[in-house]
Protein backbone atom coordinates (compact mmCIF):
# COMPACT_ATOMS: atom_id res chain seq x y z
CA UNK A 1 0.00 0.00 0.00
CA UNK A 2 2.21 3.02 -1.45
CA UNK A 3 1.34 5.81 -3.39
CA UNK A 4 -2.53 5.68 -2.28
CA UNK A 5 -4.29 8.03 -4.18
CA UNK A 6 -7.36 10.36 -3.23
CA UNK A 7 -9.99 7.34 -3.80
CA UNK A 8 -7.81 4.24 -3.36
CA UNK A 9 -6.92 5.27 -0.19
CA UNK A 10 -10.28 4.64 1.24
CA UNK A 11 -10.28 1.01 0.46
CA UNK A 12 -6.68 0.77 1.85
CA UNK A 13 -7.61 1.68 5.07
CA UNK A 14 -11.27 0.29 5.29
CA UNK A 15 -8.81 -3.03 4.13
CA UNK A 16 -6.54 -2.32 7.23
CA UNK A 17 -9.43 -2.72 9.86
CA UNK A 18 -10.67 -5.80 8.55
CA UNK A 19 -8.37 -8.08 10.90
CA UNK A 20 -9.48 -7.14 14.13
CA UNK A 21 -11.44 -10.10 15.93
CA UNK A 22 -14.67 -8.20 16.96
CA UNK A 23 -17.64 -7.85 14.34
CA UNK A 24 -18.78 -5.31 15.28
CA UNK A 25 -15.58 -3.33 16.08
CA UNK A 26 -15.13 -3.90 12.43
CA UNK A 27 -18.12 -2.95 10.62
CA UNK A 28 -18.36 0.36 13.05
CA UNK A 29 -14.34 1.17 12.12
CA UNK A 30 -15.23 0.40 8.19
CA UNK A 31 -18.10 2.64 8.25
CA UNK A 32 -16.73 5.69 10.16
CA UNK A 33 -13.52 5.40 7.74
CA UNK A 34 -15.99 5.77 4.55
CA UNK A 35 -18.10 8.18 5.65
CA UNK A 36 -15.53 9.98 7.43
CA UNK A 37 -13.44 10.32 3.95
CA UNK A 38 -16.15 10.85 1.92
CA UNK A 39 -17.12 14.24 3.99
CA UNK A 40 -13.54 15.10 3.75
CA UNK A 41 -13.33 14.83 -0.12
CA UNK A 42 -16.86 16.59 -0.62
CA UNK A 43 -15.37 20.05 1.40
CA UNK A 44 -11.43 19.46 0.39
CA UNK A 45 -10.46 21.07 4.21
CA UNK A 46 -7.52 23.24 3.46
CA UNK A 47 -4.14 21.96 5.65
CA UNK A 48 -5.24 24.97 7.74
CA UNK A 49 -8.89 23.66 7.80
CA UNK A 50 -8.00 20.61 8.87
CA UNK A 51 -5.45 22.08 11.86
CA UNK A 52 -8.72 23.68 13.04
CA UNK A 53 -10.14 20.84 13.03
CA UNK A 54 -8.07 18.88 14.84
CA UNK A 55 -7.62 22.10 17.88
CA UNK A 56 -11.49 22.25 17.65
CA UNK A 57 -12.01 18.47 18.86
CA UNK A 58 -8.78 18.65 21.43
CA UNK A 59 -10.63 22.07 22.61
CA UNK A 60 -14.08 20.20 23.00
CA UNK A 61 -12.19 16.94 24.74
CA UNK A 62 -10.05 19.54 27.16
CA UNK A 63 -13.65 21.22 28.27
CA UNK A 64 -15.19 17.83 29.66
CA UNK A 65 -14.99 17.60 33.38
CA UNK A 66 -17.12 15.71 36.01
CA UNK A 67 -19.41 18.69 35.57
CA UNK A 68 -19.31 19.51 31.65
CA UNK A 69 -19.55 17.05 28.78
CA UNK A 70 -18.50 18.95 25.81
CA UNK A 71 -18.53 15.79 23.48
CA UNK A 72 -22.28 15.41 24.41
CA UNK A 73 -22.89 18.69 23.62
CA UNK A 74 -21.51 18.60 20.44
CA UNK A 75 -23.43 15.81 19.49
CA UNK A 76 -26.69 17.21 20.86
CA UNK A 77 -26.07 20.10 18.49
CA UNK A 78 -25.14 18.38 15.76
CA UNK A 79 -28.72 16.44 16.25
CA UNK A 80 -26.66 13.12 16.32
CA UNK A 81 -28.03 12.54 20.28
CA UNK A 82 -31.82 12.75 18.96
CA UNK A 83 -31.17 10.74 15.96
CA UNK A 84 -29.40 7.78 18.24
CA UNK A 85 -32.22 8.02 20.24
CA UNK A 86 -34.88 8.12 17.71
CA UNK A 87 -33.21 4.25 16.32
CA UNK A 88 -32.86 2.62 20.05
CA UNK A 89 -36.66 3.68 20.61
CA UNK A 90 -38.71 2.63 17.51
CA UNK A 91 -41.21 1.68 20.12
CA UNK A 92 -44.93 0.11 20.38
CA UNK A 93 -47.48 2.72 19.96
CA UNK A 94 -48.66 3.85 23.36
CA UNK A 95 -44.98 3.92 24.86
CA UNK A 96 -44.03 7.50 25.90
CA UNK A 97 -41.91 9.25 23.33
CA UNK A 98 -37.79 9.39 24.33
CA UNK A 99 -35.75 12.12 24.30
CA UNK A 100 -32.25 12.74 24.72
CA UNK A 101 -30.51 12.01 27.67
CA UNK A 102 -28.49 15.26 28.10
CA UNK A 103 -25.31 16.18 30.01
CA UNK A 104 -26.77 16.83 33.30
CA UNK A 105 -27.32 14.07 34.87
CA UNK A 106 -25.86 12.85 37.92
CA UNK A 107 -25.29 9.71 39.43
CA UNK A 108 -25.00 10.11 42.92
CA UNK A 109 -28.19 11.77 43.29
CA UNK A 110 -30.42 11.65 46.68
CA UNK A 111 -33.01 8.83 46.91
CA UNK A 112 -36.82 10.61 48.10
CA UNK A 113 -39.77 9.66 49.93
CA UNK A 114 -42.85 10.05 48.07
CA UNK A 115 -43.80 13.65 47.99
CA UNK A 116 -40.46 15.35 49.33
CA UNK A 117 -39.41 19.06 48.06
CA UNK A 118 -36.46 18.33 46.01
CA UNK A 119 -35.30 22.32 45.51
CA UNK A 120 -33.37 21.65 48.64
CA UNK A 121 -34.21 26.03 49.18
CA UNK A 122 -33.76 27.26 45.52
CA UNK A 123 -35.69 29.39 44.98
CA UNK A 124 -38.44 29.59 42.54
CA UNK A 125 -42.19 28.89 42.11
CA UNK A 126 -43.45 26.26 44.08
CA UNK A 127 -44.08 23.14 41.22
CA UNK A 128 -45.97 20.11 42.18
CA UNK A 129 -45.19 17.46 39.87
CA UNK A 130 -47.41 14.04 39.56
CA UNK A 131 -47.89 11.49 37.66
CA UNK A 132 -48.41 7.47 37.15
CA UNK A 133 -45.91 5.17 35.84
CA UNK A 134 -47.76 2.14 33.56
CA UNK A 135 -46.74 -1.03 31.08
CA UNK A 136 -48.37 -0.96 27.76
CA UNK A 137 -51.14 -3.08 28.99
CA UNK A 138 -52.02 -0.16 30.86
CA UNK A 139 -51.33 -1.33 34.36
CA UNK A 140 -50.37 0.75 37.05
CA UNK A 141 -46.00 -0.71 37.57
CA UNK A 142 -45.37 -0.17 41.48
CA UNK A 143 -41.82 0.27 42.87
CA UNK A 144 -40.83 1.68 39.51
CA UNK A 145 -37.70 4.28 40.02
CA UNK A 146 -38.31 7.75 39.04
CA UNK A 147 -35.51 10.22 38.25
CA UNK A 148 -36.05 13.83 37.45
CA UNK A 149 -33.85 16.39 37.98
CA UNK A 150 -34.04 20.24 36.09
CA UNK A 151 -33.39 23.55 36.20
CA UNK A 152 -33.72 26.41 38.72
CA UNK A 153 -35.54 29.55 37.39
CA UNK A 154 -32.78 30.91 35.82
CA UNK A 155 -32.20 28.18 33.33
CA UNK A 156 -29.09 26.67 35.62
CA UNK A 157 -28.32 23.06 37.06
CA UNK A 158 -27.15 22.59 40.54
CA UNK A 159 -23.65 21.30 38.82
CA UNK A 160 -23.51 24.50 36.75
CA UNK A 161 -23.75 26.47 39.86
CA UNK A 162 -21.43 24.82 41.51
CA UNK A 163 -23.63 24.20 44.54
CA UNK A 164 -25.10 21.18 46.45
CA UNK A 165 -27.13 19.12 44.42
CA UNK A 166 -31.09 20.09 44.12
CA UNK A 167 -33.46 19.86 41.69
CA UNK A 168 -33.27 16.17 41.34
CA UNK A 169 -33.89 12.84 42.93
CA UNK A 170 -35.35 9.59 43.12
CA UNK A 171 -38.70 8.14 43.75
CA UNK A 172 -40.22 4.80 43.88
CA UNK A 173 -44.09 4.74 42.69
CA UNK A 174 -46.79 3.36 44.85
CA UNK A 175 -48.96 0.92 44.72
CA UNK A 176 -51.39 2.75 42.21
CA UNK A 177 -47.87 3.18 40.06
CA UNK A 178 -47.86 6.79 41.24
CA UNK A 179 -45.33 9.54 42.36
CA UNK A 180 -45.49 12.97 43.16
CA UNK A 181 -43.13 15.40 44.36
CA UNK A 182 -42.26 19.40 45.11
CA UNK A 183 -39.48 21.47 43.46
CA UNK A 184 -39.60 24.87 41.58
CA UNK A 185 -40.55 25.93 38.16
CA UNK A 186 -37.40 25.31 35.73
CA UNK A 187 -36.64 27.45 32.86
CA UNK A 188 -35.31 27.68 29.21
CA UNK A 189 -32.36 27.88 29.51
CA UNK A 190 -29.23 28.04 26.83
CA UNK A 191 -26.63 25.05 26.54
CA UNK A 192 -23.41 26.17 27.96
CA UNK A 193 -22.21 28.09 25.82
CA UNK A 194 -18.53 29.36 26.68
CA UNK A 195 -16.91 26.47 25.34
CA UNK A 196 -16.02 25.05 21.63
CA UNK A 197 -19.67 23.59 20.82
CA UNK A 198 -20.81 27.50 21.95
CA UNK A 199 -18.24 29.26 19.29
CA UNK A 200 -19.95 26.54 16.99
CA UNK A 201 -23.44 27.59 17.05
CA UNK A 202 -22.11 31.05 17.01
CA UNK A 203 -19.96 30.08 13.72
CA UNK A 204 -23.48 28.47 12.62
CA UNK A 205 -25.59 31.58 13.27
CA UNK A 206 -27.65 29.85 15.72
CA UNK A 207 -29.10 30.67 19.43
CA UNK A 208 -28.44 28.12 22.11
CA UNK A 209 -31.55 27.69 23.69
CA UNK A 210 -33.39 25.10 25.16
CA UNK A 211 -37.40 25.11 25.72
CA UNK A 212 -38.52 24.75 29.71
CA UNK A 213 -38.53 20.83 30.63
CA UNK A 214 -38.63 18.76 33.07
CA UNK A 215 -36.24 15.53 32.66
CA UNK A 216 -37.22 11.91 33.56
CA UNK A 217 -35.57 8.47 34.01
CA UNK A 218 -37.96 5.89 34.50
CA UNK A 219 -36.87 1.87 35.38
CA UNK A 220 -38.86 -0.89 36.54
CA UNK A 221 -38.35 -4.84 35.79
CA UNK A 222 -39.03 -6.37 32.55
CA UNK A 223 -39.71 -2.97 31.07
CA UNK A 224 -37.20 -0.38 29.22
CA UNK A 225 -35.71 2.00 30.73
CA UNK A 226 -37.61 5.68 29.43
CA UNK A 227 -35.48 8.53 29.17
CA UNK A 228 -37.31 11.74 28.38
CA UNK A 229 -38.15 15.53 29.23
CA UNK A 230 -41.76 16.90 29.63
CA UNK A 231 -41.77 20.44 27.99
CA UNK A 232 -43.97 23.10 28.73
CA UNK A 233 -46.64 24.41 26.01
CA UNK A 234 -45.95 28.02 24.95
CA UNK A 235 -42.28 28.06 25.02
CA UNK A 236 -40.87 30.43 23.07
CA UNK A 237 -38.03 27.47 21.90
CA UNK A 238 -40.44 25.03 21.12
CA UNK A 239 -39.69 24.93 17.70
CA UNK A 240 -36.08 25.76 17.44
CA UNK A 241 -34.42 23.65 20.02
CA UNK A 242 -31.24 23.19 19.97
CA UNK A 243 -30.66 19.54 20.47
CA UNK A 244 -33.91 18.97 18.40
CA UNK A 245 -35.21 16.79 20.98
CA UNK A 246 -39.23 18.08 21.28
CA UNK A 247 -41.89 15.81 20.44
CA UNK A 248 -45.41 17.05 20.69
CA UNK A 249 -46.63 14.00 22.59
CA UNK A 250 -44.10 15.09 25.42
CA UNK A 251 -45.56 18.83 25.51
CA UNK A 252 -48.42 19.46 27.94
CA UNK A 253 -48.90 22.64 30.32
CA UNK A 254 -49.21 23.83 33.85
CA UNK A 255 -52.12 23.95 35.89
CA UNK A 256 -51.81 27.15 37.88
CA UNK A 257 -53.63 26.86 41.59
CA UNK A 258 -54.14 29.58 44.03
CA UNK A 259 -53.33 28.92 47.60
CA UNK A 260 -54.35 25.78 49.34
CA UNK A 261 -54.75 22.43 50.00
CA UNK A 262 -52.42 20.59 46.79
CA UNK A 263 -53.57 17.70 45.81
CA UNK A 264 -50.95 15.76 48.14
CA UNK A 265 -53.27 17.25 50.91
CA UNK A 266 -50.88 19.80 52.08
CA UNK A 267 -51.70 23.16 52.81
CA UNK A 268 -49.72 25.62 50.25
CA UNK A 269 -49.85 29.47 51.38
CA UNK A 270 -48.20 30.46 47.98
CA UNK A 271 -49.50 30.15 44.15
CA UNK A 272 -48.13 27.38 42.81
CA UNK A 273 -47.94 25.28 39.57
CA UNK A 274 -48.80 21.83 38.92
CA UNK A 275 -47.79 19.34 36.06
CA UNK A 276 -48.73 16.45 35.64
CA UNK A 277 -47.75 13.56 33.35
CA UNK A 278 -48.59 9.92 32.65
CA UNK A 279 -45.63 7.96 31.44
CA UNK A 280 -46.11 4.61 29.28
CA UNK A 281 -42.89 1.78 29.41
CA UNK A 282 -42.42 -0.15 26.34
CA UNK A 283 -41.47 -3.81 27.47
CA UNK A 284 -37.83 -4.24 27.07
CA UNK A 285 -36.44 -6.13 24.36
CA UNK A 286 -35.01 -9.40 24.22
CA UNK A 287 -32.08 -9.28 22.88
CA UNK B 1 -39.53 21.24 14.07
CA UNK B 2 -41.41 18.41 16.25
CA UNK B 3 -41.57 14.69 16.06
CA UNK B 4 -38.52 14.32 13.88
CA UNK B 5 -37.82 10.70 12.37
CA UNK B 6 -34.96 8.92 11.55
CA UNK B 7 -34.77 10.91 8.22
CA UNK B 8 -36.05 13.86 8.69
CA UNK B 9 -34.08 15.17 11.26
CA UNK B 10 -30.74 15.48 9.04
CA UNK B 11 -32.90 18.12 6.75
CA UNK B 12 -33.73 19.50 10.26
CA UNK B 13 -30.47 19.95 11.16
CA UNK B 14 -28.68 21.09 7.98
CA UNK B 15 -31.61 24.22 7.81
CA UNK B 16 -30.79 25.22 11.38
CA UNK B 17 -27.61 26.10 9.94
CA UNK B 18 -28.38 27.77 7.50
CA UNK B 19 -28.13 30.91 8.55
CA UNK B 20 -24.63 31.71 10.00
CA UNK B 21 -22.79 34.52 7.75
CA UNK B 22 -19.75 32.12 6.90
CA UNK B 23 -20.32 30.50 3.72
CA UNK B 24 -17.53 27.85 4.35
CA UNK B 25 -18.37 27.14 7.77
CA UNK B 26 -21.92 27.00 6.34
CA UNK B 27 -20.79 23.95 3.56
CA UNK B 28 -18.40 22.33 6.46
CA UNK B 29 -21.19 22.23 8.65
CA UNK B 30 -23.75 21.01 6.40
CA UNK B 31 -21.62 18.20 4.52
CA UNK B 32 -19.98 17.37 8.30
CA UNK B 33 -24.35 17.00 9.63
CA UNK B 34 -25.13 14.99 6.34
CA UNK B 35 -22.09 12.45 6.83
CA UNK B 36 -22.09 11.91 10.45
CA UNK B 37 -26.20 11.07 10.33
CA UNK B 38 -25.51 8.82 7.41
CA UNK B 39 -22.62 7.18 9.78
CA UNK B 40 -24.93 6.67 12.41
CA UNK B 41 -27.83 5.23 10.08
CA UNK B 42 -25.69 3.01 8.76
CA UNK B 43 -24.26 1.52 12.15
CA UNK B 44 -27.29 1.85 14.17
CA UNK B 45 -25.29 2.42 17.41
CA UNK B 46 -26.93 1.15 20.85
CA UNK B 47 -27.02 3.93 23.29
CA UNK B 48 -23.94 1.94 25.28
CA UNK B 49 -22.36 2.25 21.89
CA UNK B 50 -22.95 6.26 21.43
CA UNK B 51 -21.79 6.67 25.34
CA UNK B 52 -18.38 4.68 24.14
CA UNK B 53 -18.05 6.92 20.98
CA UNK B 54 -18.81 9.96 23.48
CA UNK B 55 -15.88 8.26 26.13
CA UNK B 56 -13.46 7.80 22.85
CA UNK B 57 -13.37 11.72 21.95
CA UNK B 58 -13.53 12.82 25.28
CA UNK B 59 -9.96 10.49 26.20
CA UNK B 60 -8.37 11.49 23.07
CA UNK B 61 -8.95 15.21 23.57
CA UNK B 62 -7.75 14.52 27.44
CA UNK B 63 -4.84 12.71 26.57
CA UNK B 64 -3.49 15.48 24.11
CA UNK B 65 -0.96 18.02 25.97
CA UNK B 66 2.25 20.19 24.48
CA UNK B 67 3.69 16.92 23.61
CA UNK B 68 1.17 14.52 22.36
CA UNK B 69 -1.57 15.05 19.59
CA UNK B 70 -3.78 12.42 20.34
CA UNK B 71 -6.44 13.76 17.63
CA UNK B 72 -3.52 14.04 14.89
CA UNK B 73 -3.12 10.12 15.70
CA UNK B 74 -6.72 9.44 15.42
CA UNK B 75 -6.59 11.48 12.46
CA UNK B 76 -3.47 9.74 11.20
CA UNK B 77 -4.48 5.92 11.66
CA UNK B 78 -7.79 6.62 9.71
CA UNK B 79 -6.26 7.50 7.07
CA UNK B 80 -7.52 11.36 7.21
CA UNK B 81 -4.09 13.12 7.16
CA UNK B 82 -3.01 11.54 4.16
CA UNK B 83 -5.98 12.11 2.41
CA UNK B 84 -6.32 15.73 3.20
CA UNK B 85 -2.86 15.90 2.41
CA UNK B 86 -3.57 14.33 -0.80
CA UNK B 87 -6.07 16.48 -1.87
CA UNK B 88 -4.21 20.01 -1.18
CA UNK B 89 -0.85 18.54 -3.19
CA UNK B 90 -2.20 17.85 -6.19
CA UNK B 91 1.57 18.84 -7.81
CA UNK B 92 2.47 19.35 -11.33
CA UNK B 93 4.89 16.22 -12.68
CA UNK B 94 8.35 16.87 -10.76
CA UNK B 95 7.87 18.22 -7.49
CA UNK B 96 8.51 15.84 -4.75
CA UNK B 97 5.43 14.15 -3.34
CA UNK B 98 4.01 15.12 0.30
CA UNK B 99 3.12 13.01 3.35
CA UNK B 100 2.16 13.54 6.85
CA UNK B 101 2.96 16.34 8.97
CA UNK B 102 3.00 14.26 11.70
CA UNK B 103 2.29 14.75 15.69
CA UNK B 104 6.34 15.24 16.71
CA UNK B 105 6.99 18.49 14.96
CA UNK B 106 8.05 21.46 17.50
CA UNK B 107 8.00 24.90 16.66
CA UNK B 108 10.94 26.24 18.94
CA UNK B 109 13.58 24.20 17.00
CA UNK B 110 16.98 25.23 17.09
CA UNK B 111 18.44 26.85 13.56
CA UNK B 112 22.02 25.38 12.30
CA UNK B 113 24.95 26.27 10.25
CA UNK B 114 25.43 23.70 7.25
CA UNK B 115 27.20 20.95 8.88
CA UNK B 116 26.53 20.95 12.18
CA UNK B 117 25.27 17.93 14.48
CA UNK B 118 21.85 18.00 15.60
CA UNK B 119 22.09 14.77 17.50
CA UNK B 120 23.04 16.80 20.53
CA UNK B 121 24.94 13.63 22.10
CA UNK B 122 21.91 10.83 21.38
CA UNK B 123 23.98 7.80 20.85
CA UNK B 124 22.99 6.34 17.92
CA UNK B 125 24.69 5.04 14.04
CA UNK B 126 26.31 8.37 12.69
CA UNK B 127 24.20 9.47 9.78
CA UNK B 128 25.42 12.09 7.21
CA UNK B 129 22.09 13.91 5.59
CA UNK B 130 22.43 15.84 2.28
CA UNK B 131 20.71 17.05 -0.31
CA UNK B 132 19.51 20.04 -2.90
CA UNK B 133 16.65 22.14 -2.91
CA UNK B 134 15.37 22.75 -6.61
CA UNK B 135 12.37 24.77 -8.42
CA UNK B 136 10.23 23.24 -10.63
CA UNK B 137 12.20 24.43 -13.40
CA UNK B 138 15.36 22.55 -12.28
CA UNK B 139 17.25 25.69 -10.53
CA UNK B 140 19.26 25.27 -7.10
CA UNK B 141 16.97 27.73 -4.44
CA UNK B 142 19.40 29.88 -2.05
CA UNK B 143 18.34 30.57 1.15
CA UNK B 144 15.55 27.51 1.39
CA UNK B 145 14.60 26.77 5.07
CA UNK B 146 15.36 23.23 5.73
CA UNK B 147 13.44 21.76 8.88
CA UNK B 148 14.24 18.13 9.23
CA UNK B 149 13.26 16.05 12.49
CA UNK B 150 13.11 12.41 13.37
CA UNK B 151 13.56 9.43 15.78
CA UNK B 152 16.39 7.81 18.06
CA UNK B 153 18.20 4.57 17.31
CA UNK B 154 15.11 2.92 19.85
CA UNK B 155 12.27 4.83 17.67
CA UNK B 156 11.72 7.62 19.89
CA UNK B 157 11.39 11.37 19.64
CA UNK B 158 13.53 13.81 21.74
CA UNK B 159 9.89 14.55 23.36
CA UNK B 160 8.58 10.99 24.04
CA UNK B 161 11.78 10.87 26.07
CA UNK B 162 11.04 14.56 27.76
CA UNK B 163 14.77 15.06 27.31
CA UNK B 164 15.99 18.52 25.78
CA UNK B 165 15.65 19.11 21.92
CA UNK B 166 17.89 16.67 19.58
CA UNK B 167 17.41 15.09 16.35
CA UNK B 168 15.76 18.38 15.07
CA UNK B 169 16.81 21.57 13.30
CA UNK B 170 16.73 24.42 11.06
CA UNK B 171 19.41 25.00 8.42
CA UNK B 172 19.39 27.61 5.53
CA UNK B 173 20.74 25.83 1.85
CA UNK B 174 23.93 27.92 0.05
CA UNK B 175 24.02 29.38 -3.15
CA UNK B 176 24.08 25.88 -4.61
CA UNK B 177 20.84 24.88 -2.89
CA UNK B 178 22.49 22.48 -1.08
CA UNK B 179 21.95 21.63 2.47
CA UNK B 180 24.13 18.76 4.79
CA UNK B 181 24.11 17.88 8.18
CA UNK B 182 25.17 15.00 11.00
CA UNK B 183 22.44 13.31 12.95
CA UNK B 184 21.93 9.75 14.00
CA UNK B 185 20.23 6.87 12.34
CA UNK B 186 16.67 6.81 13.24
CA UNK B 187 14.26 3.63 13.50
CA UNK B 188 11.16 2.38 12.71
CA UNK B 189 8.42 2.95 15.65
CA UNK B 190 5.19 2.42 16.87
CA UNK B 191 3.31 5.94 16.73
CA UNK B 192 2.41 6.60 20.33
CA UNK B 193 0.04 3.48 21.43
CA UNK B 194 -0.43 3.96 25.18
CA UNK B 195 -3.40 5.80 24.78
CA UNK B 196 -7.13 5.72 23.04
CA UNK B 197 -5.54 5.46 19.30
CA UNK B 198 -3.75 2.58 20.61
CA UNK B 199 -6.70 0.97 21.85
CA UNK B 200 -8.47 1.48 19.27
CA UNK B 201 -5.61 0.11 17.02
CA UNK B 202 -5.34 -3.01 18.76
CA UNK B 203 -9.31 -3.36 18.57
CA UNK B 204 -9.01 -3.01 14.88
CA UNK B 205 -6.18 -5.90 14.85
CA UNK B 206 -4.00 -3.64 13.35
CA UNK B 207 0.10 -3.07 14.16
CA UNK B 208 0.92 0.73 15.34
CA UNK B 209 4.74 0.94 13.26
CA UNK B 210 5.71 3.55 10.93
CA UNK B 211 8.54 2.52 8.75
CA UNK B 212 11.69 4.35 9.39
CA UNK B 213 12.10 7.66 7.79
CA UNK B 214 13.47 11.23 8.53
CA UNK B 215 11.12 14.69 8.43
CA UNK B 216 11.62 17.13 6.27
CA UNK B 217 9.67 21.14 5.77
CA UNK B 218 10.87 23.15 2.98
CA UNK B 219 10.17 26.48 2.53
CA UNK B 220 11.07 29.35 0.05
CA UNK B 221 10.14 32.39 -1.13
CA UNK B 222 7.52 31.53 -4.10
CA UNK B 223 7.19 28.39 -3.28
CA UNK B 224 4.71 26.32 -1.63
CA UNK B 225 5.65 24.65 1.59
CA UNK B 226 6.90 21.20 1.25
CA UNK B 227 6.01 18.76 4.10
CA UNK B 228 7.29 15.13 3.66
CA UNK B 229 9.74 12.35 4.64
CA UNK B 230 12.48 10.44 3.28
CA UNK B 231 11.81 6.63 3.71
CA UNK B 232 14.60 3.85 3.86
CA UNK B 233 14.31 1.01 1.44
CA UNK B 234 13.71 -1.91 2.77
CA UNK B 235 12.06 -1.57 6.24
CA UNK B 236 9.88 -4.24 7.09
CA UNK B 237 6.65 -1.61 7.45
CA UNK B 238 6.84 0.07 4.26
CA UNK B 239 3.79 -1.82 3.15
CA UNK B 240 1.89 -1.25 5.96
CA UNK B 241 2.30 1.83 7.28
CA UNK B 242 0.21 2.78 10.24
CA UNK B 243 -0.61 6.02 8.35
CA UNK B 244 -0.77 5.53 5.04
CA UNK B 245 1.55 7.84 4.03
CA UNK B 246 4.75 5.82 1.87
CA UNK B 247 5.11 6.81 -1.46
CA UNK B 248 7.44 5.03 -3.74
CA UNK B 249 9.08 8.26 -5.05
CA UNK B 250 10.06 8.86 -1.03
CA UNK B 251 12.00 5.44 -0.51
CA UNK B 252 15.95 5.63 -0.74
CA UNK B 253 18.40 3.92 0.48
CA UNK B 254 21.57 4.71 2.73
CA UNK B 255 25.45 4.64 1.89
CA UNK B 256 27.60 2.72 4.12
CA UNK B 257 30.65 4.42 4.23
CA UNK B 258 33.75 2.84 5.84
CA UNK B 259 35.90 4.99 8.46
CA UNK B 260 37.56 8.12 6.60
CA UNK B 261 36.92 11.61 4.66
CA UNK B 262 33.21 11.95 5.15
CA UNK B 263 31.44 14.10 2.03
CA UNK B 264 31.89 17.16 4.04
CA UNK B 265 35.42 17.03 4.31
CA UNK B 266 35.31 15.73 8.31
CA UNK B 267 37.25 13.19 9.31
CA UNK B 268 34.89 10.03 10.95
CA UNK B 269 36.91 7.48 12.72
CA UNK B 270 33.67 5.23 12.56
CA UNK B 271 31.37 3.19 9.81
CA UNK B 272 28.89 5.39 9.21
CA UNK B 273 25.16 6.16 6.68
CA UNK B 274 24.83 8.63 3.89
CA UNK B 275 21.42 9.90 2.74
CA UNK B 276 21.16 12.00 0.15
CA UNK B 277 17.72 13.17 -1.35
CA UNK B 278 17.15 15.99 -3.87
CA UNK B 279 13.86 17.87 -3.52
CA UNK B 280 12.03 19.94 -5.86
CA UNK B 281 9.74 22.52 -4.30
CA UNK B 282 6.74 23.19 -6.33
CA UNK B 283 5.27 26.67 -7.33
CA UNK B 284 3.37 28.62 -4.56
CA UNK B 285 -0.53 28.88 -5.66
CA UNK B 286 -2.08 31.98 -6.52
CA UNK B 287 -5.29 31.75 -4.29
Amino acid sequence: MRDLNEITITDEVVGAVAGGSNDRIRRISQALIRHLHNFVREVEPSQKEWEQGIDFLTQTGQMCSDVRQEFILLSDALGVSMLVDTINHRHPDGATETTVFGPFFVEDRQEFALGANISEGVPGVPLFVSGTVKDIAGSPIEGATVDSWHSDDEGFYDVQKGHDLAMRGRFNTDAGGRFWFWTVRPKFYPIPNDGPVGKMLEAQGRHPFRPEHVHFMIAAPDQETLVTHVFIDGDPYLDTDVVFGVKNSLVTGYRSCTPGIAPDGKNVDLPYLVLDYDFVLSPEKIP
